[in-house]
């Protein structure tokens, strides 16, 4: 059994969504061996910076946040779907042939897994696919991009996966990820009552 | 299989280390539904707060970070022991009946897990027993108290195990766990070259 990190390294240098400096995450030195005996950092960072997945919250007034997360569904058996062939948005006419189940978590690699930086072109769920993964009722979807739809009026893919409570899992890296069958792990972090939480995201497979 | 939570909850009022104010987590609220069609958080936090692994480099100059961090030995067979006797310090001598072993990961329930709010009297690794599991040469420790010793001159309890690269797991909350052997999960976050790392920490057992 392999483990395979499909996380994104946080600093403060890191790419995040349309390069925005106020989502870059700041490390904060609060005690050092100059003045102290230990070293310690304080992080500031926006919970949608990086690896991280999305609550309801995040696109739904009053929507389900961290604390509602279960935690059983954050470990859960993966397929990785290759579609690095599209070049704008993954949609229905995308998925239809791939077999998708009820209950399956799917991760979808695109050609995003190629790009260093921010890539203000970056492949997306269409609204679609995620009308089409919300009626099969999958468990969760993931994404190599920082956002599982470019900036939609409405946000109707966010909305779409978010109302049948289908998990949202943004931000991974995978141009090392062969198409197959996984254990993903990504639990939350215990924060109380928030929109999204950095994750780190694996997956464990041959 | 069960999945249990030995995660704290990471809020605002949460208990944290001497109960400093600086440690405390800010969530700051940056986008919302008034001003917004969406709703997003900036989280500060000391990376010590709450559930969390430490570095070496958090007590010694220059030490290994959460960049040199293996992740495959966050995922391990562990075995929890209860020690909820223990008053004051866990000794060598609360140890050396335990039939501890070379590789194994460790886990201390203690009277902590009990504790609400932060006590400043809270039960830690004396350095007899940081000595003595440094010497078998496990994999890691856990303990249910934000740090795996009280100010002690010189860290000594840190040091001893950071010499021999065992991993050091803070912050954990045990009430609901019994003695016996689990799969721990306590991965950290990808976080370039810090000290600690907040975990979701959970144990998978029977
Ligand atoms: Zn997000
Ligand atoms: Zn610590």
């Amino acid at each position: 059994m392999k483990i395979y990190d499909i996380s994104m390294e946080i600093h403060p240098d890191m790419p995040v969504y349309k390069d925005l400096e106020s989502k870059k995450p700041t490390f904060k030195n609060v005690a050092n061996f100059k003045d102290n005996s230990h070293y310690e950092t304080d992080v500031t960072m926006n919970v949608h910076s990086g690896t991280h997945v999305d609550f309801n919250l995040h696109m739904v007034e009053s929507g389900s946040t961290s604390s509602d997360a279960k935690i059983e569904q954050y470990i859960s058996e993966a397929r990785v779907f290759d579609l690095s062939y599209v070049l704008e948005s993954i949609t229905k006419e995308n998925l239809t042939n791939l077999a998708i189940r009820k209950g399956d978590f799917v991760i979808f690699k695109t050609r995003n897994s190629q790009d260093e930086g921010f890539n203000p072109n970056f492949v997306f769920v269409a609204e679609s696919a995620a009308k089409y993964l919300a009626e099969i009722g999958i468990k969760g979807v993931g994404i190599d991009a920082l956002g599982i739809e470019r900036s939609q009026a409405g946000h109707p893919t966010h909305k779409a996966l978010m109302e049948k409570q289908i998990i949202i899992l943004e931000g991974l890296r995978l141009a090392h990820i062969r198409s197959g069958s996984y254990t993903l792990i990504a639990l939350p972090l215990k924060l109380r009552g928030l929109d999204a939480s950095p994750v780190r995201a694996i997956l464990l497979g041959n």
